[in-house]
């Protein structure tokens, strides 16, 4: 019924329909190979199938979504996904796995940006699904323990019943895992006011490659007794281990939330409006979002979006959160009544979180604006991403400098991002796929951003897209501990193969 | 001119006069031996001049304070300090005593409650004093850059100048080293409000046993390029690499600092206050500190301080940090109502920062109160310090149930701490060291706060005197997991040997 992987497979990461020569380059610059993992048996799947009935999928059409990742960009050709339900089942397959010498793909919600939540080959899908009970939740202190696969969005309207939110938002949140967030290091929304996941993440559970189970789930805020090791699984995407359970600390849900969106003439009136405002909204602020009128052109024309502020070359949308509205209203009059008249700000509109209103029509549209932009680029054609962290100063520059080097040969050149946390996503689109003007843009980008001390990753992560790029931000010798530790803690490499670290040459 | 240890020397862990006996008993117990590390030679001390003229400390006076621990429990019997001034100097030391098999106690201010600061035998003394220069502060971002020596309270007043605190505070600040707050990951008064070192170092600079520099001194707020390599070493207490730099997010400077201190009848009454005034208070809580009323006897006996609020078994200490005096303000003022009237709060008072009067008496009085407590017990006799997580509402508990198994045999059982974070600070007075009590104090508090799933150290870390209890909260799989990676980065075991892991059996 199966069939192991013949010399066919060896270029078995072939593309889904729309990028196939992107994953072909992708194969051909690399050299990437299947490694040499047994090829799955027929005995594999009925063991399978004892550990947990019917839980254990092997239809092509059923696992094609699971093979694919969100963008269509890359593909594998896994012939099984498992669905367990239990940390013990999860430590059965791994350990099933490192035995038989068969490669694993954990996957939460296959919503990942670079490649890292899809097989390369035909690697083992072990998805967290099933996984998705809440264990406790506490009032007093706000910590939250819960499976890998709880969606963050449940998460979220769980925690709002009790008066809490999650720590984390971020577009995905309909369908990501806290897990997969866990795994990639999420960063999002809300990461200016409540902090980035190290610092949110109490505790994990983790299943190693070899099945053994560490129960790293501390529930407290404090605890120094000995190295942290759960940050070593916290953005690892699933190469070390499989983060089976979370314990997570929520703030608790804001009173009055408000948001305002700008219009400024130039990237410096950004700036100076962001010191501004962070300095008048002090601790309210919860989000700096910046976006450029070419993302505005995008978002309107693909989804008939429109915009109440327009005919600025920069736009910017302040959320903030606090505990009074009143109090909150103020500083966000006093902030905008300053950044009016002197001129940094030249048109705008505000907007209030109606909570008796689910449909608070206009806080909800500025919101879209910004988080829908993503989207609206895949409606202009095929879409070169790059999520790049700068020195907040420099952000915009690198819009302005890909722009003038591609010329005519990009369709769209566009920035925006988190501003606020020095986060740029530079997006360029163009009719379809090309190879030279791939060329064109990598290593440039790679390059303009080591040159000033950026990253290359700011939150997607490396996966497989990214992984021979990451010497543009990281010193040699930390890779080679990277690879040391990796080693370490999956001697036999079979926790999501070809991803987030350059193959060994 | 030096001596090599001879057999006198492996019991070379000779205590303080006023504790002589405890670190006796600790060596029993734990049968700590001398390793096998050479002796120290001539030849030594003469390449360490050559790299270092002038910085190299042999005279056996001068090298006194830094091997005694501040609070003169342990002693080491080091004959050498070095006093680098780069990390090129930290790391032709560490090439030379990895190579030479020469053990290295790496040493900030010296402020450590657990005894891992200072050398257990003859260790080499490495210390940060000379490392005090800030690299780089970018006003935009928050973003300082600064060498491992730099003095906290230094840093803070830099930052102030400039609009800006640093994310940590804590009694120590006078003299603790940046780079001992994170070798240690020290968590102190403002963690409440801005969170842990682990979200707001953004950037190490760490050189390893063997000399080789680990350069990860981003100065990103986000970067997902591979594993998060400096996480191990916050909360290593120098037993990876001894940290050399280090790049920090630092918040702006609250325009408004307002306190209350405030007298409740019983804990019940202490966490109820504690939610009240979280939900009132949202953004604006900076901290909320707990003492019981025998901290209060001992602070006004031993340091002649006269509280204003008095005649309560319970006094908490509520801080606001804001950017709006009048709306802090109000929002403490409706919630001092809200505690009054609903009783929660039967006696209180007020204060607020004035940065025109610097010696704001009130408001400095308030905070003395509680910061000087581990002073005042000092004066109390000898103590037994314990430093516990635990979930919040269990917290006190412990206070009660050692009072009660210690009876007339303790001098004075005191608890106080963070609450904001269930941390709990048990100490527990004596006139003098007992092995006895020592027996009915050990393993009792370490099982009790098992038992309640808590940490037996939330901020102090394990150091030499906590070392052996580390799986009261860690399962074994995980020390040995830790001991795995100590192993791969310091094979040799000559960066603060004897300290945080247990001995391997």
């Amino acid at each position: 019924r199966l069939r192991g992987p013949g010399p066919g497979d060896s270029r078995a990461l072939h593309a889904a329909s729309s990028s196939l020569q992107e994953v072909m380059l992708t194969s051909e610059r690399y050299g990437v190979r299947r490694l040499p993992f047994s090829p799955l048996s027929d005995g594999d799947v009925a063991f399978f199938e004892g550990v947990m009935p019917g839980r254990v999928i092997t239809d092509p059409e059923e696992l094609e979504p699971f093979n694919v990742d969100w963008l269509k960009s890359v593909r594998g050709c896994s012939k099984l996904m498992l669905k367990p339900q239990t940390t013990a089942e999860v430590s059965q397959v791994l350990r099933y796995c490192y035995e038989r010498n068969l490669a694993v793909n954990p996957q939460g919600g296959n919503t990942g940006l670079v490649g890292g939540s899809v097989p390369v080959f035909d690697e083992i899908i072990l998805s967290t699904v099933l996984m998705n009970r809440i264990i406790s939740f506490d009032k007093v202190s706000g910590i939250l323990v819960c499976q890998a696969g709880c969606v963050l969005e449940k998460l979220n309207e769980y925690l709002e019943e009790q008066g809490f939110v999650m720590p984390l938002d971020l577009g995905a949140k309909g369908s990501c895992h806290i897990g997969g967030n866990v795994a990639t290091n999420a960063g999002g929304l809300r990461l200016l006011r409540y902090g980035s996941l190290r610092g949110t993440v109490l505790g994990l559970e983790v299943v190693l490659a070899d099945g053994s189970t560490l129960d790293c789930l501390a529930s407290l805020r404090k605890d120094n007794t000995g190295y942290d090791l759960k940050q070593l699984f916290i953005g690892s995407e699933g190469t070390l281990g499989v983060i089976t359970a979370v314990s997570i600390l929520c703030p608790q849900k804001p009173k009055a939330v408000n948001l305002a969106f700008l219009g400024c003439q130039s990237f410096t009136k950004v700036l100076e409006t962001f010191t501004t405002c962070r300095a008048m909204l002090g601790e309210i602020l919860s989000a700096y979002e910046f976006m450029d009128e070419k993302c505005m052109e995008l978002v309107e024309k693909h989804l008939k979006l429109s915009s109440p502020v327009a005919g600025s070359p920069f736009y910017v949308l302040i959320e903030t959160s606090g505990s009074s509205s009143t109090h909150d209203e103020e500083k966000l009059n006093s902030f905008l009544e300053r950044a009016m008249a002197s001129g940094l700000v030249t048109d705008g509109t505000v907007a209030t979180e109606d909570k008796k209103i689910k449909a608070s029509c206009h806080f909800l549209l500025l919101w879209s604006l910004r988080e829908r932009i993503t989207e609206a680029l895949t409606h202009d054609g095929y879409v070169y991403k790059y999520d790049i962290s700068l020195p907040v100063g420099k952000l915009y520059d690198l819009v302005g400098d890909t722009r003038a080097r591609l010329g005519r040969r990009a369709k769209n050149v566009v920035g925006y991002g988190h501003l606020g946390d020095g986060n740029l996503h530079l997006n360029i689109t163009a009719e379809s796929y090309s190879h030279s003007l791939l060329d064109a843009i990598e290593p440039f980008v790679y390059e303009w951003t080591a040159r000033h001390n950026g990253s290359i990753s700011a939150e997607h992560g490396l996966g497989f897209k990214k992984k021979q790029f990451i010497q543009y931000s990281k010193p040699s010798e930390a890779v080679l501990l990277m690879q040391r530790f990796k080693a370490m803690l999956d001697p036999k490499g079979i926790l999501n193969p070809y991803k987030m670290l350059p193959s060994s040459s």
